[in-house]
């Protein structure tokens, strides 16, 4: 029960949905301008209120006026482990299981090497078809690297169970579908790959702190997210990989360097891996992003991530059912899952004229986002997204809808980022 | 001639060179605090005065007010090739040669695994033993991921052409020397390599914007170098890559991601290389990283590296001139070459205690740094040292080592990075 009321629902009502939010506080914790309503922090999450200065901090006294001496008083050369820690309860992952490095795609790379490595003799890499298409680019080239050593094989969501066999290294999910928002059964799918000796690999980037994700209680064995969707780390900020603890010596990441020697400052020649999660580092950390990171991490240190999940649930079914109510026959088709536990925190809808519908709504202040061919796609941040957000957003939609604003010529002209 | 006066040397006549020293004025463009001499720009570069204001209108006005509109209205999609095509005229590239982005290390992996799917039938990454050990990690990474099918053989650094030969796939050298700032011949071994139908790729990480690079009269084909040494891009900033213009349809990153598709806002299934450089992308670029090397990048555009090479050579030999005036028998042995032309823009010293030399010069505010097993590595980045700072580090130096200073105990415990 996410807390609807029964009756009408008019914009009074979402008010007093505000009115009576226990998150709603966390609202000023962000920059956000008057005006604005922004439904696409599943794609580059608000800016917190804390990440100016503490930005700004790290620039001129750590950088500036400590130089080098940072890496140690600072604290610079801990932050991957730190930050890991800081994200491992958001993910169901214990302290030590969880790193935050480099990009979600270098990532990844490194725990589907990793994978295939400790799998010899498996050559399948499964995953689903539609599958966030960056991390099948990951995979092809894993595999044209390998040439011919592994495979990916691509099947339906539903038929993942199903293709496991014992040639499959490693079964790589998405765990919160970016077009649908529909939710993949991580306790089951971790289940079926253990069950034919394969490893899980997880793409958390649209689940974490969006969504109840339990790795170590499912047993999944790897994973990957996004540290600038939902944790509002900043643009391009750093991602996270997880390594379950039982697997730490066993899987080895072929993306090599000295941060993740056992010994970086001993400038050995021959590598040796670091103990425990710190094996995964490559290069030098990205010490700005990573301050930006852990000042958002600071925010969620915070919160009740069961409150998120009621209230992300609660603005989903407001949106779906202001949408039935209000924007019938206006050729709107829901392509998210309509019930809620099936669903992350984003509501998408499809239209055949959806890029010119995302357009007209940015215009008129209302920023979502359109993934091809013809996903209208709205998150749902709750620690910034409002009820009356809601209303005033589909309150958009039908005026665009009805008036055909969405069919203006400078609307059919892609930008270079749709 | 760089412009050491023939008579003795004292602190008045330092002060007189920096009177005279064209390149004066650039000191002001930094914020370096009273009383201290930073000589570990060749490790981290000091803080542009442009970098915090910009950096804080990247986060407040584009993030925090552009939000997702920023990737395309503040150009933040366009960041890596717009910032490479900043970095080609410092090492000698062409606009489309160079992107930014990811770690160095990351970048090398790309390029060496593309550079042996590029040599068919060919199986050895050559390069010297004494290269940057990082570098020979991540070719010991991409070995053994391959199984075999390429293996790194290392040589002594003066042997490296005798050693190429029809099984080489890749020459791989650090221009450079870390530890010792001696250059090699980029000319003579990309030759080399070219006649044995290897490809050369340069790790610049210690070269750009510190000695002159010139890629493509050399014929270099790929390179990789560092954002946060020379060109004082901030702890951990994104580095670069580059490939050589013919090079650009034939070699192709094992890295991929959605950076690196022809149209990554289709989102197809299958991978399709983005043509040129950008096909060498990989995930979602670090904005703020981008940012601050971007302000920094600025300030290089300003400079005429032939002066700052001429200054970087006769900080050079001032100190080693210095050294061997002020501090002959006090245990110090020049470990970079005597030869200004042979020597990047540092001056290493051995010693036995060095470790403790260099805490002690720390606590006396020269910095610079150690790298094992003896090395006092002095970086001399001639934006903002001065000739007196170099009188002023020696004096110190003298100092630690007449008193013995560099052997009081607390100097024995090795920080965290050292």
């Amino acid at each position: 029960m996410t807390g609807l009321p029964d009756g009408p629902l008019d914009r009074a009502a979402c008010a007093a949905l505000d009115r009576a939010d226990p998150l709603a506080p966390l609202r000023e914790r962000f920059l956000l301008d008057q005006g604005v309503i922004y439904l696409d922090g599943n794609s580059l999450g608000a800016l917190p209120a804390a990440t100016p200065p503490r930005l700004a901090a790290v620039v001129t006294e750590e950088w500036g006026r400590g130089l080098i001496r940072s890496w140690n008083d600072a604290g610079w050369i801990g932050a991957p482990r730190r930050l890991g820690d800081r994200v491992a309860p958001l993910v169901g992952a214990r302290p030590g299981e969880v790193l935050v490095a480099d990009s979600t795609s270098v990532n990844l790379f490194k725990l589907l090497g990793a994978a295939v490595r400790a799998r010899p003799g498996r050559t399948v890499i499964l995953s689903h078809e539609d599958n966030f298409p960056a991390d099948l680019y990951v995979a092809q080239g894993l595999c044209e690297l390998l040439e011919g050593r592994c495979e990916l094989r691509t099947v339906p969501s539903a038929g993942l169970a199903a293709a496991l066999d014992a040639d499959t290294a490693v079964l790589m999910v998405t765990h919160v579908d970016y077009a649908t928002g529909a939710v993949h059964d991580m306790a089951g799918l971790c289940a079926a790959a253990r069950e034919h000796g394969a490893l899980s690999l997880w793409d958390l980037s649209h689940s974490t702190a969006a969504v109840p994700v339990d790795l170590d209680g499912c047993g999944a064995d790897l994973a990957v997210g996004c540290g600038y969707k939902y944790l509002n780390g900043g643009p391009g900020a750093p991602a996270f990989l997880h390594v379950a603890e039982r697997l730490q010596g066993v899987v080895r990441s072929p993306l090599r360097g000295w941060m993740g020697h056992a010994q970086p400052f001993a400038f050995e020649p021959g590598h040796r891996h670091a103990a425990g999660i710190e094996g995964f580092l490559c290069g030098t950390p990205p010490i700005l992003g990573m301050a930006a990171l852990e000042a958002a991490l600071d925010l969620w240190a915070e919160v009740d991530l069961a409150a998120v999940r009621v209230k992300s649930m609660r603005l989903g079914d407001l949106l779906v059912r202001l949408v039935d109510e209000r924007c019938a026959g206006l050729g709107l088709e829901l392509a998210s899952p309509r019930e809620a536990e099936r669903r992350g925190s984003q509501v998408s809808l499809r239209h055949p004229g959806g890029y010119g519908v995302v357009r007209a709504l940015i215009d008129r202040g209302v920023i979502g986002d359109f993934r091809a061919p013809d996903i209208v796609r709205l998150g749902l941040a709750p620690l910034y997204v409002r009820h009356v957000d809601v209303w005033d957003a589909v309150d958009a939609l039908r005026e665009v809808l009805v008036t055909g604003a969405h069919q203006r010529p400078e609307y059919a002209v892609r930008a270079a980022v749709t």
